[in-house]
């Protein structure tokens, strides 16, 4: 079965092998796995050591995303996001329960943020503290230049939280270069092609300093997982990993670097994307960004205008062909979306452009341009 | 290599394989797993369809713990803890870190909750409005009545939070004939034999509904968890989970059933507690707990009097030995723990009294009575 969901995204045979093992997340040989674990991540992140830590924490990115909020900004502080579809939504609602104020700057679903717009909207409201930014909006496909905004953010003294769930790995991101980058936020089943279950944050250090206490949440408090961390000296968890998970992520690691890191990965998933982009226009079926906007995570494609279309049938009939997509809508006109991340190439996104070739005709599918 | 850890614990060879393969968390063919799962746990908890629910959450135990309270406790509202160990110091600091007001009851880390005392801190102070207990603490090995103590809760007309972590699916619990629980919680890789990675509540339906909006953390909203659940109308998730932890767990709870349930796990743990309590005596070591107070879970061993004890060379030459046992002391007084729980037998106790035998020797520990 072909994931393009996603994610979780495709995994390689070997990454799922790597978790049919009992693992003792405290015992030496784990804790040297798991410090080498953090070390190669803030590498990819072009975090310095010292500078920056890498954070891990249990669970998905809802989790990861709500305590970098917690722990950077202090409760009643004021959070910029540029209102971009379900993520941007997502960021939202997750400060707004955490007792933190969003302001949602609204733009249009189908475009990037503009960077000179977040610099308007903070100088326009000195009391803005931080920035969230989706560097790659899941819900739409469409990928937000969180170096540029970073510039903008930088400028005006402002930090910047950078949700990079759906962009970590493939998306270039140097922290080195981006001071104002409170924490870059991702987890170990997207674009690094792990197993889902950990949740991380690429963090600065002096940061993580400043916001002693604040997080109101010690599950949550990420400078306590770096206290914690540095208190043990070899790198050990506050609280029980989903360590198969985490020997999967160190198998997964392995083909990352030995494919090239993330300018080959970036190069795999702008193929992929290419090749679905193009098979299903061949198709006669509408994406739902124009090319020069389509990101080379996500692409959403229109529902087709027939009658006869319904998701879940056509999710259906993909699925009796070995490909499998999301039979959920997550943008506000219906758009069915397909991951072009995983352990996935051009020829697979082919093969997912014949199946659905073959699934339209099943399902008697003529009109097929946007409804 | 033999996990007495505990946790995670050993599991069956067949639980972990369950984790090598790619799972869509939110297919069809999913939901009904994920459907099925908390049928078959909320059984396990004696709890009534319709009055109770099952509430998996991403993440270890803290963060369930601290998903209870939040959810159950308003802010400001006060819980009071018997302060008996390690795990019952955990629920304080999350009650506190998440702006409830922990009250601790001091009793000897030793000895049960006597129910009695509860029932008089709770006469006395009029304001508090849960008692969180901890049914098995793992810090000590102590049993702490959970039935009683809940007894004594009712009459008061309080509300319980039961942390059931290393005590689920081996200690009886029957909450339909406790309607004072509001949650008990556990995870799935203690008594169940699962791998880390999910934790779970069972929970009143009327107390879910009576707390919508108190939580102040999105992520951690049990109600919240309850309503998408019931939205989707087939138990689908809110955020992505540890899909290959799950499948692992539905495999792990088909051994439970298989092996005769709770009656028959707790007979195994026994029976594995008993084997390893009369061996470690037979070597001249010293259990932390006299015999009638100790639990199935968690044995605590003192430190011997010797000078060439150490713990960490101690470790290393039992997992020479294919034994595995924690490298920390959890109790003021050291004493290591070893777990009695998880996929292994009387005869694998007996085999890790003998490799602690060789391991004692090795060392030149001849002195092993209590330091």
């Amino acid at each position: 079965m072909l994931l393009l969901i996603p994610g979780p995204v495709a995994t390689r045979p070997e990454v799922r092998a790597a978790m049919a093992q009992d693992v003792a997340p405290w015992d030496n040989d784990f804790r040297a796995i798991y410090a080498r674990l953090r070390e190669r991540v803030l590498a990819v992140a072009h975090g310095v050591p010292g500078e920056h830590a890498t954070l891990p924490l249990q669970g998905c990115g809802h989790f990861i995303t709500e305590a970098a909020i917690r722990t950077f900004i202090p409760p009643g502080g004021k959070l910029l996001i540029p209102g971009s579809g379900a993520y941007a939504d997502r960021m939202t609602r997750l400060a707004r329960e955490a007792g933190r104020v969003p302001v949602v700057m609204p733009i249009d679903p189908d475009r990037p943020t503009d960077p000179a717009a977040v610099g308007a909207a903070l100088a326009a409201d000195p009391s803005i503290g931080h920035v969230g930014v989706i560097y790659s909006e899941t819900g739409s496909g469409v990928i937000h230049d969180a170096p540029a905004i970073g510039a903008v953010v930088r400028q005006a003294g402002r930090r910047m939280i950078v949700d990079a769930v759906s962009a970590f790995g493939a998306l270039p991101l140097d922290m080195s270069a981006q001071p104002e980058i409170d924490a870059a936020l991702f987890t170990s089943n997207k674009c690094l092609e792990g197993l889902p279950g950990m949740g991380f944050a690429v963090a600065r250090v002096d940061r993580l300093q400043a916001s002693v206490g604040q997080a109101g949440s010690w599950s949550f408090d990420l400078e306590s997982i770096y206290t914690h961390a540095l208190k043990a000296g070899w790198g050990s968890f506050r609280f029980t990993p989903p360590a198969q998970v985490l020997m999967a992520f160190d198998k997964a690691l392995d083909f990352y670097e030995a494919e090239g890191g993330q300018p080959a990965r970036l190069a795999r998933y702008v193929a992929n994307m290419r090749a679905f982009y193009d098979g299903i226009r061949g198709l006669g079926l509408s994406p739902y960004l124009p090319r020069e906007q389509q990101g080379p995570i996500i692409v959403n494609v229109h529902a087709p205008a027939d009658p006869a279309w319904d998701l879940q049938r056509f999710v259906d009939a993909l699925k009796a062909r070995g490909v499998l997509i999301s039979n959920f809508y997550n943008t506000a006109t219906p758009t069915f979306r397909v991951g072009c991340i995983g352990a996935v190439t051009p020829d697979d996104m082919r093969r997912a452009v014949g199946a659905m070739a073959e699934a339209l005709n099943e399902l008697g599918i003529t009109r097929r341009e946007a409804a």
